[in-house]
């Protein structure tokens, strides 16, 4: 109570000071101030938890335990219950109780070190993917498990570490060294297996084009597109392995001819003849694209203080029970009265009495 | 049959001519071979169909439909079938029917537009976080829907879009760019709320350091770390928003600052007052990391080939269900007798006849 979770204070902020980061991480929420050292917010929280299917939480491993509510205790409140805890490193091991965030494992996991131009400084993944990879290993643990209960009857903790799962997500360059013993580099907007795969400099901009094998290989197609013929049959370049080696031979042939064209007429091109292309887009045409605006991503929620507040629509797509990104975030300790009321019969008494003692 | 997945012909290769790359996408799985052009084979796989769970393909939309396997024929077989469809775009709008690859939905999504340097050309995310972000979600849909399934009895069919899924973890950038107006744009390695959040050059090479407010805010604690205990008291360094939009200002003298002491040394100092820090490892260092290894992140697994295969762990620890990386991938068609005796009855003899006729 009095300060709630940190991202309120992180900028953006609308013009009314509410945080645009917070509220993009929070929409649909309910929010209960409680405070946890004190005997009574405790209580109640074990009382919230034995009505509860999941409980999620990302302190500092050991926290939860000074604090009395690991899951060894929340399992005797609610045996049914789901308790996913997410960390920096994971509950367990040597640097289980050290502090992380997004880029510390960025930087650890060895994203950063693949990611940017070689021989350049390294570079951060403009998105979060550190805390967003955890979150999505998360939600799949804790559906998994919300299934699993429906034949056992029981809960379990699931113990989801932000460096393993920066790590799972780039197996392709652990399977890479393991292979070849060669370690991983940054390699600008290019693949490590495929050429042409990246980003190519047109006359007015940037547009990416990939080949990745296909049966044909559309690499006679592409030759032709541009103007090249006389790469077709030649032995360096004949399938996406070999043009990847050959790729200090191959790139600056391809760089100089892409340059004649603009991109509109490229992508015309490459559409025509079915080769994978598109715009490198900013964030800006991406929130107007066609295909974006008809997948229905962009959701316009009314919100009491801004009018129309804009998010990104989750993108499952299930044809029976169709999802979607509903609510703005809450204020901080906006359902306090709610919840306690919901749950435990608390009155707006009572609940004034605990305001007043600091506990809500 | 004869040709099977592009990616068991995209490099990097063992010494026996198997790809690292396939191998790292398709462990524990079994293969069948099957042509579903023929009546045979498309007679056999909606026998197959009747008794799966699940099925997973990623065509580009329309194909399923012209090979008469698309979900509307699958569910009249099979009404408890989850089919799940990944396609660049999704089945629906304007772009429905182009094929993409990973650096296709990276530059249309935007998160090339945030990666990378200021000033200088797109970068690609190092992993294929366009393709990985797609799975990861189909992977929620399926297992929702299959738990879905457990009350209603009834299957649904999941579209997932690679697009749809890039614009969907990039959710802050668009919440800043919707709350600003202003495009986001590459910045290095740091961040775009927070200030210091970043890889700094030191002596003998770079680390990642990450102050995000914190109650109470590092920053103080910080400063005096770099003897620059001038800065705690600078009204424009006194929360992580005011230092990043006095960034500019403050950069220089943090760099400087930095490249004093060596890594080591910083990562020392930072890890005993307690904020969040760490190397930026290469992948032979992650793949060698004590924490890694110790989460068992990394799985050795026997090969009738190649002696041991090493493989990257998923990163769930459910305590009561506890999953692991198991098997290795299959050759092609491996498993066509095992998968055709066990669910259709068909016998050696039978799997012959179809093998000489071209359907297996």
């Amino acid at each position: 109570p009095g300060s709630g979770d940190r991202a309120r204070w992180t900028g953006p902020f609308f013009a009314n000071d509410e945080s645009a980061y917070f509220m993009s991480l929070n929409r649909g929420k309910k929010s209960i101030t409680l405070n946890l050292q004190s005997p009574k917010g405790k209580e109640i929280f074990l009382s919230l938890v034995k009505q509860a299917d999941v409980v999620v939480e990302n302190f500092v491993p050991g926290t939860a335990k000074k604090l009395g509510i690991d899951y060894s205790v929340l399992k005797e409140v609610n045996p049914r219950l789901i308790y996913a805890a997410i960390s920096g490193f994971g509950q367990t091991g040597p640097y289980a109780h050290r502090p992380a965030l997004d880029v510390i494992v960025q930087g650890m996991g060895g994203i950063m070190s693949i990611t940017g131009e070689p021989g350049r400084p390294p570079v951060r993944v403009g998105a979060s993917v550190g805390d967003i990879a955890a979150g999505m290993f998360t939600a799949i643990g804790i559906v998994a498990a919300v299934h699993e209960r429906s034949r056992s009857g029981l809960g379990q903790m699931l113990d989801v570490s932000m460096l393993d799962s920066q790590v799972a997500i780039l197996e392709n360059a652990f399977a890479r060294y393991w292979a070849t013993g060669e370690i991983p580099q940054p390699l600008g907007s290019r693949h490590s297996a495929a050429t042409p795969f990246q980003a190519f400099q047109t006359r007015d901009g940037y547009i990416v084009v990939a080949l990745m094998g296909g049966d044909p290989d559309p690499w006679p197609v592409f030759c032709s597109a541009l103007d090249l013929v006389e790469l077709i049959g030649d032995e360096r370049f004949l399938d996406g392995w070999k043009r990847t080696n050959n790729y200090d031979v191959l790139e600056p042939i391809l760089s100089e001819a892409m340059k004649k064209r603009t991109s509109q007429e490229w992508l015309q091109t490459f559409e025509e003849l079915g080769i994978p292309c598109g715009p490198v887009n900013a964030i800006d045409r991406v929130a107007s694209d066609p295909q974006v605006l008809h997948r229905g991503m962009v959701v316009d929620t009314p919100h009491p203080r801004l009018g129309t507040w804009k998010t990104v629509n989750s993108p499952l797509r299930l044809s029976r029970t169709p999802g979607q990104a509903r609510g703005i975030a809450p204020q901080m300790g906006e359902h306090t009265e709610e919840i306690l009321a919901r749950f435990l019969g608390v009155t707006p008494q009572q609940v004034e009495a605990l305001r007043r003692g600091g506990v809500v």
